[in-house]
């Protein structure tokens, strides 16, 4: 074994990192292992690129059972395999008992740019629709119930997917597509306040027309958070040219990932580079980006 | 921003990770961000790979200093500029107090493999030369005097460097060059073992060959440590054909951090995938991989 394994690549590539702290490890719908190797894809996919070889680093805290350990790995590789992506380097750390949280992960990916694509919040216009690949919120409640044996939705379960194949669908639009994120920590609260911030432009959205599952809705409620705001792991938001939005729900509808795809709003002319949302009962008011940490280790 | 970001590269890339959990993250010599700047460059220099691009995710626990992330992330920089290499995306998590150490990070990193080199154990030949570029012992030593605040040599400082421009030099010499370790974790007995077991030839190696620092050797002495076994950051273990080694030696003791390189030995007929030390006071013994986790959370 060598300290650094080889890939191919011709051209432009991408690099991207995140560590996976998220509590509990296991959790409906995923676990700590899907979600570090998807995460990173997905990082790599919404910026147009073809996920090609990830690494992998584990912190182990001292008594962490060694089962447990191959279930991670297992699916770990699974996931790979799904994702169609090598894991070719990785290192392990342990750390004493009480200095760390079970399992941390850290996965880097490479992915291979796709030349004719040009992605970013720059290219938004106005008039320009928004869209939503499926229903919000699902991860972090399902993580969140798991973690404090929540009886809220029991069947509430993680979103936690491959998005590639729908980013790979969406290329199909070319300059069309202007730009593509992956809706995580802060939900799509965050990102589309990010895309707002990043063009410059203001965002008139419409709450109603958020995909939400009853269950998702209900348990949020209860607790008193706002779906937009909590994170997921399978939510694709992307900004397309308005003269092309049929055809992008098409794309995505086509798919069982975003058979729920929903276009929820447009770029507006006002507010530069803020989120206006038209609420459920008829108001208008400010979507910020949610402030602080809403939930620790949701990731 | 995007969620990743670009490099170019033509050709063979190659990809390493380390997750970094050094305890304490500041000491003589280094600190936990040049620590995980230089070890993962030096992971890809000892593979004959020019570092292109660093990833860097951060694990924070809460309450960790903010003062001294600052002192963290100006280190990484400075390593970054030393070494010639782009941190270009990054993640940052924070987790509770008491389920971190402080800071963990992890790098990974991009290289660019040279394509006339072609670096493994199994191109080693009986005969070949083992050098080693530097005295040995000084990180894993610095950091546990700086944890435990031992009085055994005040003056220990870890050797943290960047081997990139000693293994770039080592280059030239073709594939007389085998291939090339940096001792780390486990330190040189680590690497030497590695290099019996994936040659599948036997190493016979003269401990009195080894450069030790005085400092080190009386520290190590006190504390029943090997100087062989202790954790390095800045020392580069060489397998070189026999006709080379004068050239080797000039080329490494050229730089200063080569000034005190030494051949230790060479690749023998006798015990194939052991090493053979030839001691002190002029026995032989087999010296083995290092058992179990020598000293924790050294890097």
């Amino acid at each position: 074994m060598n300290d650094a394994s080889p890939f191919r690549l011709e051209g432009q590539g991408l690099l991207t990192t995140d560590s996976y702290v998220v509590d509990p490890p296991f959790f409906p719908g995923g676990d700590i292992g899907r979600l570090a190797v998807f995460g990173t894809c997905n990082d790599l996919a919404v910026c147009g690129a073809t996920p090609l070889a990830l690494s992998l680093g584990l912190v182990l805290e001292e008594g962490f059972r060694l089962e447990d350990l191959r279930r991670v790995l297992h699916s770990v590789r699974t996931a790979a395999d799904e994702a169609g992506v090598r894991v070719i380097t990785g290192d392990t750390k342990v750390v004493p008992a009480g200095k760390g949280g079970g399992i941390y992960l850290n996965t880097a990916g490479v992915g291979r740019a796709d030349p004719g694509l040009s992605l970013s919040p720059s290219r938004m216009r106005e008039g320009d629709r928004v869209l939503v690949s499926a229903p919000v919120g699902a991860h972090g409640l399902a993580v969140l119930a798991a973690r404090e044996s929540l009886q809220v939705g029991a069947s509430l379960a993680s979103d936690c997917a491959n998005l590639h194949p729908l980013c790979a669908r969406l290329a199909a639009l070319g300059p069309a597509l202007r730009c593509m994120r992956d809706a995580t920590r802060g939900g799509v609260a965050a990102v589309v306040n990010e895309l707002a911030s990043g063009s410059g432009l203001g965002l008139a959205l419409v709450e109603e027309d958020f995909p939400v599952d009853g269950t998702v809705a209900a348990a949020a409620g209860l607790l008193g958070l706002n779906p937009l705001e909590i994170a997921n792991e399978g939510v694709l938001v992307a900004v397309v040219d308005s003269e092309a939005e049929g055809r992008a729900l098409e794309i995505l509808r086509a798919h069982p990932l975003g058979r729920q795809a929903r276009c929820v709003g447009s770029v507006a002319v006002g507010h530069p580079g803020r989120v206006v949302l038209e609420t459920s009962i008829g108001g208008r008011r400010f979507l910020d980006m949610p402030r602080g940490l809403l939930l620790p280790r949701i990731c």
